[in-house]
């Protein structure tokens, strides 16, 4: 038994056979032809498909898809997409015309989430957050084992709780948003603060200028000491541990997985947030506890949660 | 069809007789022992529930409980409740000595949310979150119908969601928790606060010394166009509406229900809140909005509520 997982992204399409057990048999991309609209987008996705796999054969039982922005997960629409220039896109139904079997649709960082859960880092647990640290921060929640989205499949906006109210501004237009304080973007915006006030910070020798900072410039810096890096990681750690905290506290999940670049850090970043939430768990010694993993599926993550859509149904 | 609902409380323990719409057909209270340890608690309440129904009764389909404190439900088990002074109490199985029926115990703010959204202002809606705005702020959350208590049923300490990193202390350890803003506690600190900074506020009108301040100081004065007053009220709302918008965010609830002794100021909050919070919502025109509602079981939303935890498992 096996389903086609496809990860839209605004650059590439990601097309992929994905068996039971979440690895990938055989995969595929094409560019994504974002001024082609739509119906051309729709069409190459159903002939990529038809070229990777048969539709009449019978192991094959559906296909899930990852899509950025706002979904309907229970019509199958895009609602809207930024990157892709999508709004009210019917997408399961267009794609059907291609190929008739069962389609699903989910927002990008849910699927991430739950491809991490059935068959990633997370496969041991059934309650698990999912935190994407890159540009923005997205999220995912997996509730006993299924993706949960939010009522009319809108929430899981969880780079979207406010962490400081009056705090930085988000590009939501709300303030103090978690992807404010732990986005890559605001680990960047904070880098260039703290070497514009420390002139003698190691981080100008790694970054030269203000404008070749990137997300790795605090943490490598941080790694060999430099006092200055080290506040900007300290800053990241205690953001990111508060808003992962709050989610505790609502969902009480077993674990916290953590994806996007700001993750490549691995362990030296794992190890300071499992110190930050240690002594800050809510509650008496009985409280359980939340593990805090790093994503391991990496670039196949949409491929395999999105056919986890499928599989998940199956259980 | 009927069930049995019990509102444990650390004053009193109210029992009623509810039928499938949530009335309450019959109802009594004992005063809650707390001295004499659970055994003794647990046969007033036996002695109680079999002098208000026969335990042979078919149409008597189940026993639910509301009590304080961290619940294993699935167990049925009291972890830990600090005004009972319980700790590891097997509840359910205990009062399965006096009365075979089936038992489901849940935290009572949880408790409180089921009954409202089954039979209360929420009965219109499927998915709410409800927050209690007392000593403390609890809360609870129900998805599609069903309570959700969070993973070993110690999550939706909605309470304890940080929204100032470094804020005000919070009774849990943190700091910035939404109860640290949005209690009856936070908003009496608040009004004090405010009324040493202003000698000549209404408020020490309304309440002569510090120690008269309530809940209903600032928004009684406030309603009268003291300046002072609207400071304090506007605070509140704007940190209330923050945290509804966060939970808005994450569940995309059809209802956020509020609570508790500050709810007692009815529209006069909601069309505060509802200003506060319309602006501010996630997302393009598409993102569902949610309606703000007042709890409308007050003292009986424990039985109500506690009956729900068996009505609902058969729907």
């Amino acid at each position: 038994m096996y389903c086609i997982g496809i990860d839209i992204g605004g650059m590439s399409i990601k097309v992929g056979i994905v068996d039971r057990d979440g690895h990938i048999i055989k995969k595929d991309r094409v560019v994504t032809d974002v001024e082609g609209g739509p119906n051309k987008i729709i069409d190459d996705i159903g002939k990529l498909v038809r070229s990777l796999i048969d539709p009449k054969d019978r192991d094959f039982v559906g296909i899930g898809i990852g899509c950025p922005g706002a979904i309907n997960s229970a019509t199958g629409t895009v609602d809207r997409a930024y990157n892709l220039k999508w709004e009210n896109v019917p997408l399961a139904e267009l794609l059907a015309r291609y190929i008739n079997k069962p389609i699903k649709v989910s927002n990008d960082a849910n699927v991430a989430a739950l491809g991490e859960t059935m068959f990633g880092v997370g496969r041991m647990y059934s309650d698990t957050i999912f935190l994407t640290l890159g540009t923005g921060v997205g999220g995912g929640i997996i509730i006993d084992n299924k993706l949960y989205e939010g009522n009319e499949s809108k929430g899981a906006e969880l780079g979207h709780m406010v962490l400081v109210v009056d705090g930085e501004p988000c590009s939501c237009g709300r303030r103090g948003c978690m992807e404010a304080y732990c986005s890559a973007s605001a680990l960047i915006r904070e880098t260039k603060k703290m070497m514009e006030r420390d002139r003698n910070s190691l981080m100008w020798k790694y970054s030269p200028t203000l404008d070749e900072v990137n997300g790795k410039t605090a943490f490598e810096c941080s790694k060999q000491g430099d006092g200055a890096a080290c506040e900007v990681v300290n800053y990241y750690v205690k953001y990111l541990g508060e808003g992962m905290l709050n989610f505790a506290n609502i969902f009480r999940p077993q674990a916290i997985i953590l994806g996007g670049g700001v993750c490549a850090q691995g362990d030296y970043l794992i190890y300071k947030l499992k110190d930050y939430c240690k002594d800050r768990n809510y509650g008496f010694y009985g409280t359980p506890r939340f593990d805090i993993l790093t994503a391991q599926l990496g670039n196949d993550a949409g491929i395999i949660g999105a056919a986890g859509l499928i599989f998940s149904d199956l259980k």
